[in-house]
């Protein structure tokens, strides 16, 4: 950590930050410059983080120099994570994992329809929300449990995995009994209580990034769940809020090398909440794999007319099967499968 | 609802999506433009928004015309909302309401200290929390009901009313059993379970704004609460994030008149939170009150060094006595008390 | 266009508007609805731009249906553009254009050297600045003609096109009198003399989009110099500004399909500024095109420790020459050459 | 300066920084933590900017101490900055300074009809565009010479100040000769050629804040002004660019304070285009004269519906004249004049 000092601070000043520092156990190391004084100190960082130096009088500013993550970082573990799901997939491996699926779960029947579309095509996961994140008390509101038990049978009659989204802590058992992956959503993204229920939950987590979070912020909400002891955790990105207005979301792929460079925890993305429009599903997938991604979650609906929520950014089922295939193309162009 | 066509719509695709207007109850109205042809759509709005007519073939954008909210909005009660809280403190009304104190509740000493010396300067709530929202799993998490315990203590020792943050929807019954106003903290703004319960509880409501929540989003959380029958809410602008680093976040003063144009509800500005240095809490404090704020939330502390958070951002007693002064002064020129 | 009424709005002022609006020789379609009467707008729309319609009393908002570009839209011009260049290179076409080179021309020497390597590698353009758009005026601001006159010599020896900054409208003559493409940077995408003076110019030009530019107001940007007469143009996408501080810039990858989907031009894609760090210009390069970019701008330089400007996001020339290799295949992969 | 080293970064990359650093004629500083090594550097700051530390092996990232500007700075001169314009008004003294008028100059008759009131009620300059910065081509464009001798005439005959704007490096001393002041909209914030033609005018300068501008280069235009011999600035803060689309920007009233502690250059508001709605002016402008500006600039149009240009934010006469009179109240509760 580096202490700035005002042009102005006086001696009694600097004496009085050094005599901070050391009660905290840590070594001050003052540098005289040209037109200003700095204080580095050495030392456990995370020790002085409590105080807010910057209230300390001569102060100006002060500078963190070691990432705010511990367990998350590529210092801790400098390997890929990756792990593997009950039937035989792997996430974070050579391998592109696919969720697919409808935004809510509206009935067994289109769900069961879709599933079969999806699992043919090639995807790994089934998605679908049992409890839904609506901006509106008027919009619905998903199925709940009877949601969660049509997610369980489809997927295991088809032969797919089960994500979907858990959004109250009290509900974090619940979701985990019927479903292979815990996902928490971007407006939950900084829901502490979820964070801390889903650690200490054995499922894996795919952990949505906010829409106006950092990427910075996003891995210190994966410490949260990897501090609880659950290192089964796969970061999403799926869109952040800009001024732009001519999609839904502004997908920041940069992300991907970012969380790449910093992290060892593989990184999904989602094309569909990314741009919202169905159109632009596909260049954005094939961007996704091409820069790296080792996942992505993209919204199909066999009759987006009548679907409940997002029919304007799900593809149909023949579009995505002929999607899967250009992945294909696109993955191999680098190295990867899907 | 205005559903705008592409160019080279079919009359078949016009008349398809005629037929799913009507098959709602609504009238749809067809106008043809030299380059566009447009349907306005007569009747209940809401009826209309569960389908994603985005995904119907032939339909390039569609416009909603009505304001998604409608407890919350002047259409529905125009004159402003003002609710009487326990000791004659009224919200809403001409006095403008002051509430502060520390970021976290820290020992009931420093909390007697703080609150003693803020009644005296005129402030009428102390606020302070038990349960903290922290970026980082390693910082502060507060309290919890020690901390609760505290601040109503002390808060009635002293005379003053109790605001404190509830995180956790299985703590709402615990934080209202000792607080006179719920707060939900900008991370939990679409928390939506959280509002539903506090929408079911009988407190008044302070609902922050999230870092990147349109106003119109952060009116639709209070839309939640309002549904639930919990009708005293007050709004709380507290900056929103944006590329400018040279504060904590960006103070959207604008906010100030648009939720007085589009709702009842009174609002809040936090000028501690929204720029982050304690030097320039004070004009942004007077900007509020002219603006028309109806309450401050800012935060005190009496050794901002040895703060366990914020510390950077507090006011010391003496200088919040002195803004009291200075806020009346602004208050009066715009008729207004404090 | 669409006009929104107040729900207050008094049978007057519905037929004042009316009035106005057939004043300008267009028709209004009044059409009350259960809550908001909304009048349409029939004919050109260009005619009731001018008018602030928003400032007529009983208006509450008023609702543009047509683009407000022309030239630049696919419904003017359906089949994309494809423009040749003086040696063969086609920009538009099956084959990506890749453009190449230092951020800054530091001396004719360096020129070359890069120069040499870049072509050897693939790319069809030099790229590099004589006339330095610098945040700060202590920082280097360009070798001015001289780095124009390298820049001209070189590529000719080695067998590249030029293209570089203009920044004055006063030099438009100038560096079109050296280089084969003019490039108006982001910080001058709404320089309004300075678009009009490159469309009056024949040489095709280079438009990246402002850091806070929609895609809109980036196609309107074009629309001034298609409107004088010079139809060639590409688009460049090199980063937006966002919250988020990982990266220099947020690269917004949707502006592709957008562009795509909007307008009949081509679209540029750069890494380099996109990002701001070396080792992510590859994955996003890929990511661009697999999205579908027509162009790249790679900062390539052999010396990054000693580059007057943008050495840590520039390439050197094996990882550049690696890199177009690696490019190859993700084109092929989407059914493109480079 | 400090250069923070990667974790692995070995002592021949910790030489080679220092060796570089030594050849600068500065001394490097190696201090050692438990995690990371770090270099101080001791010296001119601006002459190791040129060096693109970032770039060198082992370097994870470069913190700056320095503020980059300098004349511009309070460090530079601590009191503010006062200048006397022709009759007597003074900018940035005790009394707010304001400048009114319409958007664009229409005719000679309406600015003389609007300067009458706009003098009346108080205001000591006449605003109004002559050259207009419009996004689209088909828009208004202004009356170029002709619009500045309406407004030289009218303002002589009123008797008040000009302030204008500038759009062309070529046009400044055309401006200068009919103005009292140049104005450099928020689009030409970062258009350097004209920033130094306007140093190198002896007139006053407005430099208005551009969309996406922080607040640190906002000051770093102004030093590109002074650094030519011209200190007459007034910085102008007319509302960023966010996500909210409730009003046209969002005022950064944060601006006022931090602009006060960064330099010694009078603040302008802009509260017109900073919410672009003219019922929310009258609120942001005591807002400002609360928080501490030093002058405002507001659209006045004695007939908003047939404005050429911003209508819906231009206040009437009568509105105008009301609104002086409650910022009289707001100035004198914070000691200043209006």
């Amino acid at each position: 950590m580096i202490i700035v000092l005002k042009t102005n601070a006086t001696p009694e000043q600097i004496n009085h930050i050094c005599e901070k520092v050391k009660e905290l156990g840590l070594t001050p190391q003052v540098s005289r410059g040209v037109e200003r004084t700095i204080i580095g100190v050495i030392g456990e960082e995370d020790t002085i983080r409590v105080k807010p130096l910057e209230a300390f009088p001569g102060v100006e500013n002060v500078v963190p120099i070691l990432r705010p993550y511990k367990l998350a970082s590529k210092d801790f573990k400098p390997e890929p994570t990756v792990f593997e799901m009950g039937n035989g997939v792997k996430v974070g491996g050579k391998k592109i994992v696919v969720m697919a699926g409808p935004c809510s779960v509206e009935s067994r029947d289109m769900l069961l329809r879709i599933a079969k579309t999806v699992k043919k095509a090639g995807a790994d996961f089934l998605r679908g929300g049992a409890f839904k994140p609506r901006t509106s008390p008027y919009s619905f509101q998903g199925l709940g449990e009877e949601g969660l038990k049509y997610l369980r049978e489809v997927a295991d009659e088809v032969g797919l995995l089960v994500v979907t989204e858990v959004m109250d802590p009290r509900n974090v058992d619940l979701v985990a009994q019927y479903s292979d992956m815990l996902q928490i959503g971007a407006r939950n993204m900084q829901n502490f209580d979820l964070l801390k229920e889903c650690g200490m939950c054995k499922k894996p987590v795919l952990l949505k990034r906010g829409l106006s979070a950092t990427i910075k912020e996003l891995i210190l909400s994966a410490e949260y769940i990897l501090s609880k002891g659950n290192f089964k955790v796969i970061l999403g990105e799926r869109g952040i809020r800009t001024f732009e207005t001519a999609t839904r979301n502004t997908i920041d792929i940069n992300a991907i090398p970012v969380v790449k460079d910093e992290t060892h925890l593989p990184i999904l993305l989602d094309p569909s909440h990314g741009t919202g429009k169905w159109d632009y599903v596909a260049p954005i997938a094939k961007a996704a794999v091409a820069a790296g991604a080792d996942a992505l979650m993209i919204e199909v609906h066999d009759n987006p007319e009548d679907a409940k929520s997002d029919g304007e950014q799900s593809l149909k089922p023949e579009r995505f099967a002929l999607l899967m295939k250009e992945l294909r193309a696109v993955a191999h162009a680098v190295g990867r499968d899907i």
